[in-house]
């Protein structure tokens, strides 16, 4: 091992709006390998809402608590291991945590094809694109020539979810957050028509780029566009539940969405959330078709990247504050030659 | 036709809650039958917390507004009609609306077995048992051994969901608001706990009724219940939404579950809304079912029967203000040799 192992720790729970002195850097102790054990060195890390979302409680793992390794899932490639199924050189991925070097549980660890671009493990192959796919085909149930809207169009998932349904034979809106990323939806990824919920007129703007209604909405931000968007669905529609980032980053979530459940009996909607680990068994499926659709060009996959393990609090940061366009990664250090 | 034709107005659409002279009862003009009508007297009404929910605003049907004759579904018998389905003394069921004597197209009236007692037409045989039915089975999807919480448990709807949940094998727990309905769900119908929603302390009690957690939650009343409740569901529990009688009696309504969507994505819960006239392919069966429990004295079925076509504004005041006890029922009139 030649780098200096170094690990980003939470400081404190943040308060209010996450800061970059949440985070303290530190040097990891040199790892200690047990004989089950792997030892990796981390190449990308995956900056993700839900990263913000372990700080306020438990949700589907336990929460990020003062002193805590900041969690993170990444790709990296294996050091040091004596089981056999992960040889020295393996690129692996699961959660390694907000570091350069890592000891981990070798079942921890799931070992992913040599396949160029590495980061797309990360994207549109890794929990990202499986998130899209299965939220939008499964939970979402989207039927070609229905309309699908999506929250977050321009960021990681959305990016991908919007495109998934126009493969699809869907009718495409995505909501955003700024002019460029409307223009680039439109004219770059296919989407039918945009939506800027930071325009003065939200409710008018929806109904105009939806005017026969909404079939599926693929909620990635929860807050007070869900109640909006709920008023807009059509008899039957379903709202696949993927996050509520704009509740993220805060200690005063806004109250829950007024039309619950009263507009779900009247038009007879189905809410559903979803954890993309709870599909695990058809993974390799998935992963097959979505590699197939970047193969042949038509799905078009957005990374947006930062450089170094240093930049890792301040992507996170900056996600939040809808600056990043595509998947955020966080681009660690190059595989090396075992 | 003897006697003085009468009917219920909606003198004005309610502010706040819903009180005596929000409605008129008036003479009505002679009826007169055209081609394609039946005259029918009016026998039973049901009285529903969806009357009330009408004058809101337009739902799964229109709003009702001042001046509209109060809508209602009821159980009549044909007087007069040309229709070979409909001959003079057939029992039907329809929308008749709030009066004792109705003209209207055979195309609204359902033709109904001579089955005693006629008032079950309206409850454990009509849309009352058939709500509970598939809202159970079909949007809660309840399976032997879970745990299956109701809300408004000793009313209508819940009364018979505790029930068919028990039949089907599940442990069934019921909200209601006082020691005597309490008692009755323990003792009478079968609950195996119950939870008293005017107790100082919901949230405890609700855990200790419910140890395992909540896999099925049939929700009559929406509101606040409904947060506490998203807080107990188990992974991939259900929520059958059927309504929100909490909400109908104001112009102020709660704001809605914070719990939606945060709960919904890190439990993998389902919220679904329904109006059992969506299952109405299948009623026949459904009916079947619950005649068939019916005789062999496996189902309780309660009724709360006022008399008079003159009760019906108090029995739907009653019914939003928790004092009935199972079906709520208007007798207006006996069946006539015909």
């Amino acid at each position: 091992m030649t780098d200096t192992a170094r690990q980003w720790v939470l400081a404190r729970v943040p308060r209010g709006q996450l800061r970059s002195d949440d985070f303290e850097l530190q040097p990891a102790p040199d790892p200690h390998r047990g004989d089950d054990q792997v030892t990796v060195a981390v190449l990308w890390l995956s900056i993700d809402a839900a990263n913000r979302a372990w700080m306020q409680g438990p949700t589907y793992r336990s929460a990020v608590v003062a002193g805590d390794i900041m969690p993170g899932f990444g790709l990296a490639q294996v050091l040091d291991s004596v089981d056999p199924r992960l040889p020295p050189g393996t690129l692996v991925t699961g959660d390694v945590g907000w570091r350069n070097l890592a000891v981990l549980p070798a079942r921890h660890l799931t070992p992913v094809a040599d396949r160029q671009p590495l980061s797309h493990h990360l994207s549109v192959l890794g929990i990202t694109g499986l998130t899209a796919y299965f939220g939008l085909r499964e939970v979402g149930a989207a039927r070609p020539g229905e309309t699908v809207l999506v929250s977050a169009a321009a960021g990681a998932t959305g990016h991908l979810v919007g495109q998934i349904a126009r493969l699809d034979g869907c009718r495409v809106v995505g909501i955003c957050g700024s002019a460029d990323k409307q223009r680039w939806l439109s004219d770059q990824l296919g989407f039918d028509a945009t939506v800027n919920h930071r325009s003065g007129d939200l409710r008018a703007e929806l109904k105009a780029a939806c005017p026969d209604g909404i079939d599926v909405y693929f909620d990635n931000v929860g807050g007070p566009l869900l109640d909006v968007v709920l008023s807009r669905m059509n008899l039957h529609g379903r709202v696949a539940c993927c996050g509520a980032v704009s509740q993220y980053d805060t200690s005063t979530p806004a109250p829950g969405p007024s039309g619950v459940p009263g507009l779900l009996v009247t038009k007879r909607l189905r809410m559903e959330g979803f954890i993309v680990t709870d599909f695990s068994p058809r993974f390799a499926t998935a992963i097959a078709d979505l590699a197939g659709w970047v193969d042949d060009g038509s799905l078009v996959v957005a990374e947006d990247v930062l450089d170094g393990l240093e930049s890792a609090p301040d992507g996170l940061i900056g996600l939040l504050a809808g600056t990043s366009q595509g998947k955020r990664l966080i681009h660690v250090a190059d595989p090396t030659a075992v």
